[in-house]
């Protein structure tokens, strides 16, 4: 039996990695910011006297609308007069109140247009002393389609697919496509004006930018049409994008055309954002976690982004140090970062960014005991396989070379998986139904924890 | 001015990383540890009675040589029966006692293995009352070149050359280069012998094994003629190799020549292994620094390795939890950070791995207030330029954009030296006299603390 079993490290790693999933579980998100009394209605900090608002309405758009859903009906019962929320296809269910209704994802579809004409119809009906309870999770933006009117879905991506060629950033390619669209870029606030309007945001970005969220329904947006003509003229696009969609362009840059809600407008007077669940919030739920079992930790930062095998040797670092001379924190000791690496892709062979930080990882913490890294994604999928992430140890490496099988050259292929499926280390958690990106956990146990 | 300024952030960091120096500086470094009263030395926790003691000897090897014998003159006074320390090239002076000499790093040349001969003389001459001291530091194994008789220093690089193009690792090489020399692995301990041996340590090494720093001339050695072989055969070598090294080889195997000292042997018994200087110690009086001028401080590691620009990325996230959350600590916070980053050089620019770890955190910091970023070299040199290293603050990418520069296209270029040198920034510390590889020092100043 290995010292880290003895240790029950990788336990460990798993309740406190199933701790920080729980905290941004949809329904328990929902419910721990969502609270109803006989007469009020709590969301956050703000506090709706129920005899004062007419009617209540549910908006929402992204993969986990349907647990949020079904948890805002359950609490809410029968004052909901109406609800349309718009999921992946495969994942809805049926509800008294709230209509589901599905699209695609990641390519937007026809689907996905007639959910939004139904949103925005919704929307328009509200009246003043209504509330619009909106709900946001990952995907959104695709599964809410809603170019702007002489504009087709095909125009949109082909517009999106331009940008992303000529080598335009996240930051270029949203600002021209908050402008092409009805509801992103604070416009889903502007339809739902003057109701008050309650955004629960489930994010999966780096940075929870409530800006960059689902491209930002229900926040104001600082980007202007004449940015947008900047973009066009900088990658020499005139030319290349489609005529309705200059027309549309050249038509708000002279003023004919509104503008995207900008900071400071009336309309964001009644609009509240919150976000439930994310990426800091696991990793905090995680952390209390980690200190119940006994180990000194810290939140390293839910911003981690990168190349992954090199990320991975940054956290491999730090595990040395807390072993060499117990800095940042001395044993039992528990690092935790979250964020999203990405992975240049040289090989042929089968992973995700998870499994391949800890076939990184592996590598660099060979031979030490005590410890151990999980690296793993809070959606229960890590690339193209049924893994959520994998375990490494630090005789992983011995085991593997052990059997005849070489880290170095299945990183080298991409090929985490197999490496994890031969080795032993697979994280199998299945759909969690939620996405805040991922979660890293090192564990160094003391030194003479297993004697 | 910028907010960073009137936070004294860059002040503040240059003070930080001086305090580090100094705490590694050779000849500091040895009187931290060597003291001496009328009756005893004291090295460390060992105490040696000087009336126990008949001789004292001096060797030593590294580019540091030069100050750690000159201080350890002074302690000594005339205490010292000779001495003998080999430094690199116009890294010397003129020493009462201790003889200095010069031969060349990194390629060693014939100077260096007279001075090697005559180091192995000296030690001959030592009997068991007899105190050795042994300056050792980073360059230490090119400096002192001491190939086994029938084999030239030529025929020595030849090998070390064709197992680093086979793609053997550093270990491999230390192995068998270990196995070719007449000091490394323990060996210089055996020629002490019976003498007591007492090394002071610069450590140039991520990690600070001994048996890696200067090849380990003092500390035993775990590897076998056995293991060289396999070096030889699993690279295939057998045939491309030198015949004197395969009979060598094929000698030692047979057991006709004695194996370097191991783990164990009495000889040890005799050794102190003591490091003075190395990246932790630095870090460590950084981080008291740090601490006395107000920051929450923590040191990340000591052993950070891998690409230089997706390091500067993990840092970064850092920085953004810091402000966002206060984790891992809140602001005023300090994170420091050791270890030896590479670079992957595309480009064409002029620069070094701290300069280019600067410039790629400043496109990730960019638009932070009260954030700025250190990178240098403790030797300050980075790369072939005349500066140690980078700031990088918050305002750094937007003051290039507006001058017209583009931090991205310089970094894509490795072209960080004249990236800074157009916006600002380069870190200037002339010859250090020491080097304990890198300090990074990320400062976040609280909010308001400017206003």
């Amino acid at each position: 039996m290995e010292i880290e079993d003895k240790n029950n490290l990788r336990e460990d790693a798993e309740s406190i990695f199933y701790a920080g999933l729980e905290a941004v579980e949809p329904s328990k998100a929902v419910r721990t910011y969502m609270k109803k009394t006989h007469n009020t209605l709590k969301i956050g900090e703000t506090v709706y006297n129920l005899s004062d608002l007419k009617r209540i309405f549910v908006v929402g758009f992204g993969k986990a609308g349907y647990p949020m859903a079904k948890t805002v009906e359950e609490i809410l019962e029968d004052k909901i007069t109406q609800g349309c929320v718009v999921v992946k296809y495969g994942y809805s269910g049926h509800l008294e109140k709230i209509e589901i209704l599905e699209s695609s994802h990641p390519i937007p579809d026809e689907a996905g247009m007639k959910a939004a004409e139904k949103i925005i119809s919704l929307l328009s009906k509200t009246k003043e002393d209504d509330l619009v309870i909106c709900l946001i999770s990952g995907g959104g933006s695709a599964i809410l389609p809603a170019p702007i009117e002489g504009i087709s879905l095909e125009e949109k991506q082909k517009v999106t697919q331009l940008l992303l060629d000529c080598g335009a950033s996240i930051e270029e390619i949203n600002t021209i496509r908050k402008h092409l669209s009805r509801v992103k870029g604070g416009q889903l606030a502007r339809l739902t004006y003057p109701a008050h309007l309650h955004s629960l945001i489930l994010s999966d970005v780096v940075g929870d930018r409530l800006d960059t969220i689902a491209s930002g329904p229900t926040v104001p947006d600082r980007t202007t049409f004449k940015d947008c003509w900047e973009i066009v003229k900088k990658y020499e696009l005139e030319s290349l994008l489609p005529q309705s969609v200059i027309t549309h362009l050249r038509r708000g840059i002279e003023g004919k055309i509104k503008e995207t809600p900008k900071p400071g407008e009336p309309i964001f007077d009644r609009v509240n954002n919150l976000i439930i669940g994310s990426n800091i919030l696991a990793l905090k739920a995680a952390k209390r976690k980690a200190e119940n079992l006994g180990y000194n930790c810290l939140i390293l930062s839910s911003f981690v982004e990168g190349e992954t095998r090199e990320v991975a040797r940054v956290h491999a670092a730090m595990a040395k140090e807390i072993i060499s001379s117990g800095n940042p924190i001395s044993p039992p000791a528990c690092i935790l970062s979250g964020g999203e690496t990405t992975v240049k892709v040289k090989g042929k062979g089968k992973g995700g960014r998870n499994q391949e930080f800890s076939l990184a990882a592996c590598i660099d913490i060979r031979g030490m005991n005590n410890t151990l890294i999980l690296s793993a994604g809070t959606d229960g999928t890590d690339g193209p396989t049924d893994a959520a992430g994998a375990f490494a140890t630090g005789s992983t490496w011995r085991k593997a070379k052990e059997m005849g099988i070489l880290p170095e050259e299945f990183l080298e292929n991409n090929d985490s998986y197999n490496f994890f499926k031969k080795v032993g280390g697979l994280f199998l958690t299945g759909p969690t139904n939620t996405n805040v990106m991922d979660l890293r956990i090192i564990l160094v146990a003391e030194k003479n924890q297993s004697k």
